[in-house]
C-alpha cells in the first residue's frame, strides 16, 4: 500500500513487552498476532509515495512513529508523532482495520506495534522506518530499535545528563543499563544502580554503575533513604525503569533538591497512579519527566546512536549475552521470564 | 548581630500567608509574632562582616536566602539556599532560638519568614537583603518581594515560556495575574484564565488574559475539557495558582502531550497529594515541576524585574489596588480575606 515498505528483517530481538503479550488473553492482547518489535532489516520493496528509502535499504523499523510532517516531529522538543499517533493497535497505522498478514486459510494476523518483526518478512509504514548505513553487525545494530535506545537517550536527550553528575538507577534490566551507559557517556561521575538481583553490580560495572544497591540489604530503610546518605544531598538524576509507581515516589524522593530530576521509563499496570506530597513539589523545586522512547526521535536520533557505536563510543556488544536462530525464538522468551539474559538477539536465516 | 541588617521598612503588602498565619492557632502559628514578608526599607545599621549594604542603601528583604556561597546559590540551576534553608522558623536564621524583637517585660516576640516587615524597623539577615538602586515608587517596588516575582518569574525562569505560545492560568489572585504579565512579556500569545470569580477576566485583561474559563460554566465539563476543547492540543504551559492538588492534575491534564509542563505554584493544605495516572506520565512526554519564589534568586533577579518596571515592560501599577498607613493595616486583611483586593500596599510612615 502506498507510504509503507516491506522488510525481510536480518535480526530481532525479543523484550519483556513481547512475553508480556504473548501471555495476554484479552484485549489489549488479540490472537493470532506476530509480535517483535526490535529489529533490523533490509528493504525488500516499497509501496507508492515512499521516496526516503529504497530496495536493498537498511532499515530500523521502530514502534514509535517519526513522521516527518506534523508539528511534532518538526518540533525539536517532542517526539510524540501527532500525525499518527502511537497506539498499540493491530492494524496498519495508515490503514485501520487492515492488516499485511494472512493465515493459511485467508484470515487476518494482526500487526504489534506496528513492527511485527518475529517474522521473515514484515510491512511496516514509512513513518516507522529508519534508514541507517549497512553495517556487518546487525546483531548489535537492532538493539537500537527500542530498548537500548531507551535508556541512552533518557540519559542523554530527556534527563540531559550534566558532566559530573550523579545519577541513581531504579531497576537494571536492560533499559536501566542502558540509561548507565547513556549516563557514562554524558560524563556522569557517580552512577548508583539499585536492583534486588546482586549479581547485577558485576553486569552493570561494564556499563558506568560506580555504586550498587539491594533493597533486601538496607536494613529496613527505603531506598531513597540510602541514597540520601550516600550522596549526603541526593541524585541530580534518577531513573525508573522498573514500571512500579511506587518506585517513581522513591526515585522522586532521593534526587537533588533545587535542580534533581525524576525520569520515568518504566511502564507500570494500567491504572496505577503517581503519588507525591504537594509541599514537596513545590519546595524542593525537583522535576518529574518521562517520555517514550527516552525522547528519541528515531529518524534523526538512531543514526547518531549508531555512530556512536560505531565510533565505539556507545557499547552495544555488552548487551547481548544470547544469540539464537529463529527455530529457537522460545529459548530467548524463558531466559527472559526468568531474568537471565540482557538482549537476546533472533538472526531470521541462520 | 554579625552578618545582620537592620532596616527601616517604608512600604510593606499583606498576603494571604500573612493572613493565614495571622489566624493560626497552632503550630507553625506562633504568638507573639511579627508578620509580613513582602517590603521595602532602607538599610539603618549593619552587623559585623556586612559589606554588601551600608546606611542609606534601599533594600527589599526576602523570605527566601541567596547565600551567595553555597553550591546552590552559585548555581544556576538552583534558587534554593543550601546555607541557610528555607524554613518557616520564629528565629533568626543564622542563630536560632533567638529574635531581635521583645516585648514591653522583655519577652521574645517570633520573626516570620526571615522578614517580619509589619514593623517600622526589622533586623534581617543579610542572606535575605538585596540591594537595590533607590526608587521613586517604594509603593510599587515593594511588590518584588513576593507574589508578582513568584508569578513572573515562574513564567519567565521556571517555565521558561516561548513566544508564540499557549499558557493556562488555574487562579487569578495576584501570583496568577503575575504569571500572566510573565506570560506575556515571554511573547505568550494566548492566555487562558480559570477563575471562579467572573470579574477576573476584566482585571486579567489588563495583565494579558486573552481567554477565560469559568469552571462553574462549563455545563458540567472539567476545566480541562474545556481547555482541551479551546486549544485543540492543550496548553503548552499550566500554572496551577491557587494551591489545590486536585487542580494540578487539570492543569496536568490539559497541558499539550509532547511538551506541555505543568508548574506548580499554590501552597496546598499540609498532607495534601498529587496524583496523576503513569500511563500518561510516561505516554505523554509532560513535565511536573514547581520551585518556591517561581525560581527567583533574589540578589540577581529582583534587580532585573525592577529594572523592567523602570523601563515600563513589566506592570506593577495594575497590582495595586488598595494603599493604606500602617494604622489601617486590618482593612488590608478584611480585603485579603473577602478576595476584594489585589495587593494592598501599606506605607509604614505616612
Amino acid at each position: 500500500m502506498p507510504r509503507e515498505v516491506r522488510i525481510r528483517i536480518i535480526c530481532t530481538s525479543p523484550s519483556n513487552t513481547d512475553v508480556a503479550f504473548s501471555k495476554m488473553k484479552e484485549s489489549p492482547g488479540i490472537f493470532p498476532r506476530i509480535l517483535g518489535h526490535e529489529a533490523i532489516g533490509v528493504v525488500e520493496s516499497v509501496g507508492e509515495d515512499v521516496e526516503e528509502v529504497s530496495e536493498g535499504d537498511t532499515v530500523i523499523p521502530t514502534f514509535l512513529p517519526d513522521c516527518g510532517e506534523c508539528v511534532d516531529c518538526k518540533s525539536i522538543k517532542s517526539n510524540l508523532c501527532s500525525k499518527l499517533p502511537y497506539k498499540l493497535s493491530p492494524w496498519m497505522p495508515r490503514y485501520p482495520e487492515t492488516t499485511r498478514f494472512t493465515g493459511l486459510n485467508g484470515e487476518p494476523i494482526y500487526h504489534f506495534l506496528s513492527v511485527s518483526s518475529f517474522s521473515e518478512y514484515t510491512v511496516v509504514d514509512i513513518a516507522h522506518v529508519t534508514k541507517i548505513d549497512h553495517v556487518t553487525a546487525p546483531n548489535r545494530a537492532c538493539l537500537l530499535g527500542c530498548e537500548v535506545s531507551t535508556g541512552v537517550a533518557a540519559a542523554w536527550k530527556k534527563a540531559n545528563v550534566e558532566a559530573g553528575s550523579t545519577v541513581a538507577i531504579f531497576g537494571l534490566g536492560s533499559v536501566g543499563l542502558a540509561v548507565a551507559e547513556g549516563a557514562r557517556l554524558c560524563g556522569a561521575t557517580r552512577i548508583i544502580g539499585v536492583d534486588l538481583n546482586p549479581h547485577k553490580f558485576e553486569v552493570g560495572k561494564k556499563f558506568g554503575i560506580t555504586d550498587f544497591v539491594n533493597p533486601k540489604n538496607t536494613g529496613g530503610k527505603p531506598v531513597s533513604e540510602m541514597i540520601m546518605e550516600m550522596t549526603g544531598v541526593g541524585a541530580d538524576y534518577c531513573f525508573e525503569c522498573v514500571g512500579n509507581a511506587s518506585l517513581v515516589q522513591e526515585a522522586y524522593a532521593c534526587c537533588r533538591k533545587g535542580w534533581g530530576k525524576t525520569i520515568m521509563l518504566g511502564v507500570d499496570k494500567p491504572g496505577s497512579q503517581v503519588t507525591l506530597p504537594s509541599y514537596n513539589i513545590l519546595h524542593h523545586g525537583k522535576t518529574l519527566l518521562a517520555s517514550l522512547f527516552g525522547g528519541i526521535k528515531p529518524k534523526s536520533d538512531i543514526p547518531i546512536l549508531l555512530k556512536r557505536y560505531l565510533d565505539k563510543e556507545l557499547q552495544l556488544d555488552e548487551f547481548v549475552t544470547h544469540e539464537f536462530k529463529f527455530e529457537d525464538i522460545n529459548k530467548a522468551f524463558d531466559l527472559l521470564t526468568e531474568g537471565k539474559c540482557l538482549r537476546c538477539v533472533i538472526w531470521m536465516n541462520k
